[in-house]
């Protein structure tokens, strides 16, 4: 199978939503939409890289195509947007015997369908390199507008959705991305701040602190543990997993604590919704640990050296 | 440098247009515009490899950056439509002491800033491959509407932008993409089909035929040279050369003879245009030769194999 070939199966495949807005779709120099957004147009972008965020020793092919979309609906979770429309750029090896190709997009559209979101641009090339994949995707505010990272408040409570840590036991290409969480939590509360949980909660909530001029103190005792990290043998404590893991892809969120005890009770069917922190005013990170002590966040979590 | 000084430091250099629309920039999970356009919203993206797209051995590191939105910018290009933003995600060999990063990026705020395209966001990861760019491009349709691929009739008389062939000897590094004489073009005449000469005059010019469901001759003898062909000692032809060969990014179209004959004198003052041939009922693409001919155009072209 060659690209134009490649690009002929894609297009008959993706998937299309009812109110697309496609004037141009898959298999021109560009896509064309007739977007009339009300609100504020939403992009984000994430690249996966081979033996970086999959490897196919341990990902199926289909796994790691939902995935590359996954992380990006995720991004669009953190700003409570609505996803539409993805573009997708793929390196994939020239040797491979495999249906790579067409199993990795199976992924991404399988995903698609679930948030109906059209697929609708592209680019493929081929190489002697792992397989890369980069997507691409446009969304809108949800009536509400959107969260950005700066906006906690001294005295908001802070949140996240889900269980944390190890998430490389499985959950990294299995998650489902919050996108309605977000969206049904933004409906029914001023969130102050949000972010997906990618780099790990120590980092993130950092992102969170810097961006909003704050700090923060979180419990150890209140963090939510995931089943995986508590099966983990390798010397580090459940507590240095769930703050330090990345690609937990969960949501961390600040807002005052009494509005979130107003929420209508199973308003989050899907997951839970657990405190396990305040927004403080001196511009540091610190955590509560089982005795009581008050002790410095580590600086853990991923990030790429450049 | 980690990723989150990088993300710092495009912030502050990012080039920012006068009426961007922007409300959340490079540094959130997304990105946010105020996004009304009048027209259709035009999106596109491209992915660039190293030892494929460009070698660091020829390239250097700003022509690697410049070059992965120009490629960008020539599919808009080809749609005729005004380029406005754009996203980034790179992937970076973790063990290089340069200033890859850095560099590349230059290249891309040089190439945006001179096409008034807001980098908007993006994705910076390390790992032990090659460096890998994928832009993604959005921007507007023209007064005029869109140019799709599909739409040349008989009769249309077939033009290109510029010389063709030898790209590789260095115009892949340095070309400007043609948005600005699209749009000058149709601004002043029905442009029936166009595409960016991206895979090679030969198979480009299949692309168009086979979304307009028509055919194709071209005229040899008509087909400028590039200066760069003309050196070329590999015992290939100039002309097999100048439809062969990829990566000229200049503008294929098709338009009524009749129409272009009336166009201002040095509407282009940056390229020159010259017509090369005739679409025709049959769907077949042929060429006459320098005796008069009429043979079979070759199908020749890169296309990656997956």
């Amino acid at each position: 199978m060659d690209e134009f070939e490649f690009i002929d199966r894609i297009r008959t495949q993706a998937h299309r939503p009812a109110d697309s807005q496609i004037t141009i779709g898959i298999g021109d120099d560009a896509a064309a939409l007739k977007w009339k957004p009300e609100r504020e147009t939403i992009v984000a972008t994430d690249m996966l890289m081979e033996g970086v965020h999959f490897d196919f020793d341990i990902a199926t092919q289909v796994q790691a195509g939902r995935k590359a979309l996954a992380v990006n609906l995720s991004d669009l979770a953190a700003m409570a947007a609505i996803p539409r429309y993805a573009l997708v750029s793929l390196a994939f090896s020239a040797h491979k015997e495999s249906r790579l190709a067409e199993e990795v997009m199976q992924g991404m559209f399988d995903l698609a369908k679930q948030f109906d979101v059209a697929i609708i641009g592209g680019d493929t090339n081929s190489w002697n390199g792992p397989c890369v994949l980069s997507v691409t995707v446009i969304g809108e505010a949800s009536a509400r507008g959107v969260v950005t990272r700066a906006g906690a408040q001294v005295g908001d409570a802070i949140y996240v959705t889900g269980d944390l840590g190890g998430s490389l036991s499985g959950k990294h290409l299995t998650f489902l991305p919050r996108v309605r969480e977000a969206l049904l939590l933004h409906q029914h509360l001023e969130i102050t701040s949000m972010i997906d949980l990618s780099d790990g909660l120590a980092s993130d909530l950092r992102h969170i602190t810097h961006a909003s001029e704050v700090g923060a103190i979180i419990q150890q005792a209140a963090i939510p543990l995931s089943k995986a990290v508590t099966q983990l043998t390798d010397g580090h404590s459940s507590f240095e997993h769930a703050i330090g893991d990345g690609e937990d892809f969960e949501l961390l969120f600040t807002a005052p604590e009494e509005a979130v005890s107003k929420l209508p009770e199973q308003l989050l069917s899907t997951t839970t919704l657990t405190k396990i922190g305040e927004v403080v005013a001196e511009r540091s990170l610190h955590y509560q640990d089982d005795r009581g002590n008050i002790l410095p966040l580590p600086e853990t979590g991923w990030r790429h050296r450049l």
